[in-house]
């Protein structure tokens, strides 16, 4: 999301040099300033929309019984609008690498892409709902500051406690293996564990306290590791909850720590500091 | 809820002027504080909570068969009653519609509906049940201050996270849609998966860990994809509930004054501190 | 569990006076100190486990064809034993009453009962798992002061949150009401939802997210109202652990801060306070 | 996991004394600094990733149908060669009785275990997954010294916490048998709670939110008390949270250092600061 660029300059790719109609085109497509620029968002966001509810619609039984030919269409009309788009955009851009290369370049063309799969792979249009994808623009276009720095703690959060989260997953991973082979041994294929990567995935669905219900242990020593499992799974919400929690609110309070020292440039410091902590100076305070 | 108003005069509307006997009904209906406006309030609870009760046993199969006539009677004399309370209501304060547009107002309204629609829709009077939102009057009548105190904590700390929650509730929805597209396309028709609309009601009930069970993966990588998205949803709960925590627990510190001492500048003291916690100094708590 | 009461003196009632042998048995079954005093705690906890262990065997099948009769005995042996210990800490005891009224007095009594019902009303000796409160004694018999201390921190937590959660169960209830009458009207009977009392219950295991999976939604509409009372659910978690997490960090917070001023007596200072925030005299930080 | 020792020296026990291989030896098995050494720990990884694999996939029907022979004998080879490595770094170890007694030392036994007992008992050979757990020496081989960091910070916040916690699984199982024999007498074995063990085992699954719905309540009252142990079980996910919460913030503030200021005794400085951020003082900071 790279920040709080609001305006066309902060992007890392500007107009093409050289004909005028780039130029032009530039601002038109990736501006959203003047009118010319805010009627594309407009139009962009809507088909958009209407692109991802032609899909959804498509794969109702219902529906496609009788709109098969209409949605058939739409979905190419859309396709290859956003195909024109796609390549417009690379031409009227000075550094087409640039922008192929960042995060709404790769969403475009993988917007584009099931689209075409489907003339190989029946089915993977349905995919084309990877568009909705494409309205995180919308944050830009509207301006929605607060929206991104909120959305930049959240992400800045979680970039943090990585580390401990990514321990954490390899620690489940562990007792999953664990506790499905125990399960697979216990009850056997004849109460539904029917290999240890099903016991697995069921372990899963029990630890993670969501229980389909669609696999159960039958007999008495798999119901009793079951609640071992359960407790030990109920238990362990606290642990990622806890690590982001603890996080975010040492986030937070460093938010309030902004005052810069005027003599060593320091500007960390916590929010009744009056003294920079690094030389000693007196901390301007009043702004 | 407006904070903590206990007594008529806090209210945005007053008695209607005029003839006496508005003023007086005014003081009986929306007044808490002498005996005919206590008996009202008792009256009212009693006939909110019996109204409610009367429409939850008349869904009861086993009670609806012998006393059907009854419930119709009795629903009918508390729309009746609950009607004329209403336009009562309206009759003695002096700024209508400011009543009409309150909370209150609002609900008062909302709860007679149901059983004016039933004439036209059979069945919408068990939407009647909406008249429980007129207990909440009950925080005010017993001059709750407490709870009333709370819940403003709680409404607030709700508010001041509500971007963070927003962000969040479009991510969710985003994941929501695209696993349920690639569900739809993984497992197909023949598993329960019977449309996208569908495997998105499926990605919810799943991404939440309510699992039902009504609709299960069958093929080895529905089921693994099934597993990612479990452990996603259920690396997520620690978002919401890290934001509240983090927020309630600011809120919370919030509540302490904040007098500056004017020698060594800590401003962090208690409510009731009269020195200065680090260097002794009286504080100024004139402010 | 009345804070930190490791001997004899600390309880509320002391020895009867009068016939020696009153004494001399309090000290064998209120005591913890001497030899008598011990072997009898070591019978008592072997009884009780005993006695539960019988109760829940009782109750399985196959272990309730062959040997219904050695049950049967065992657990009235059990209660007639329970009963003579139960008129003997009311013979010792100088104020029967006060006993008979503190905790551990109404769950010596409560586990009594159930046997005595079971000749009125057959299966009602199940309930004699109700015994197992009694094992609570061991935190005292044990002397385990850190375990009564931390489940006194967790409970006056649990106290201190009370007027966050009761305003917090009254609106999940509220909202349980009008979701059930919601889902009763769009799914009806015949989907399950056979009663507007049925559909809270469906209400609570959905937004709890345990999710049966017994009653589910069938419609379109009833699908998507679904989603959102999930969602809703789902968000709500954050609130009752965001509380906790908030008070309960107060509470270790404040656990720091014992030093009391020489001078006014005040002790409710800050971890990092050098001075009194009251008379503003030097505390005494060396303890 | 005894810290972040990254090196050989820094393990309990060090090469064997006397013949000159086993030192040799010792380096290669226990060191990751030359290149025989690292060689070894990318042969060994392989080959308890290979093992592990192999184990999995020979629980699946159709492939164990038609490689049934292929597992056997690449679980008796992998067997072989960890028995081989097991008695080598016994016999290159100084202190062999150390290397047995430690958490790795423990870990490499039990992975060799199932697969001599399945020679006794048909099917334990699927507990080899167990050598999932060997794949913790990464951690000391990639010197991922952060990550061991992290976790030692979660496994002391969860020691830290085990007071707390074991109070609170204490009530749990208090709850789970009440409430089991309470539905059991309330239900009884026609609606499928057909002993108290298995009413225990389903207040499990609703008190932990897993709710399989394999047993479900049908009466009224067994619905109603459903309803309040869901949100019991709901309400008490706050608890582990709250304390694991609060523990790791006072775990993470606690990493600050505590130089303290010589002038305002102010001691809340972080790491890395020179000068008190309260007066300005320069820290001693030689402690």
């Amino acid at each position: 999301m790279s920040g709080a660029s609001h305006s066309t300059e902060e992007l890392p790719y500007g107009p093409a040099e050289g004909a005028p109609w780039r130029s032009r085109w530039f601002h038109i497509i990736f501006g959203h300033d003047d009118a010319p620029g805010r009627a594309f968002d407009v139009v962009l966001i809507v088909a958009i929309l209407a692109s991802v509810l032609v899909t959804i619609l498509d794969s109702v039984p219902a529906l496609h019984g009788g709109y098969a030919r209409t949605f058939y269409v739409l979905e190419w009309l859309f396709t290859a609008a956003f195909s024109v788009e796609y390549v417009l955009r690379i031409a009227v851009v000075n550094r087409p690498v640039r922008y192929m290369r960042s995060f709404f370049g790769c969403v475009d063309l993988l917007s584009l892409l099931p689209a075409y799969l489907s003339l190989l792979f029946a089915g993977s249009q349905y995919l084309l709902v990877i568009r909705a994808l494409r309205m995180l623009r919308i944050f830009r276009i509207l301006k929605l500051n607060r929206y991104v720095d909120e959305s930049h703690l959240l992400v800045s959060t979680l970039a943090r406690s990585r580390h401990k989260i990514l321990v954490f997953v390899c620690a489940i991973l562990t007792l999953v293996m664990i506790f499905g082979a125990l399960m697979y041994v216990i009850e056997g294929p004849e109460h539904g564990f029917t290999s240890i990567p099903t016991s697995m995935y069921w372990a899963v669905v029990t630890m993670t306290t969501v229980g389909f219900g669609d696999i159960t242990p039958h007999t008495v020593l798999g119901q009793l590791l079951t609640s071992v499992i359960m407790l030990v799974g109920y238990s362990i919400i606290a642990v990622p909850t806890g690590i982001f929690a603890a996080e975010l609110a040492a986030g937070m309070r460093e938010a309030r720590t902004h005052a810069r020292c005027g003599v060593c440039h320091c500007d960390e410091h916590e929010a009744d500091a009056r003294f920079c902590r690094r030389c000693g100076a007196v901390l301007d305070t009043s702004v």
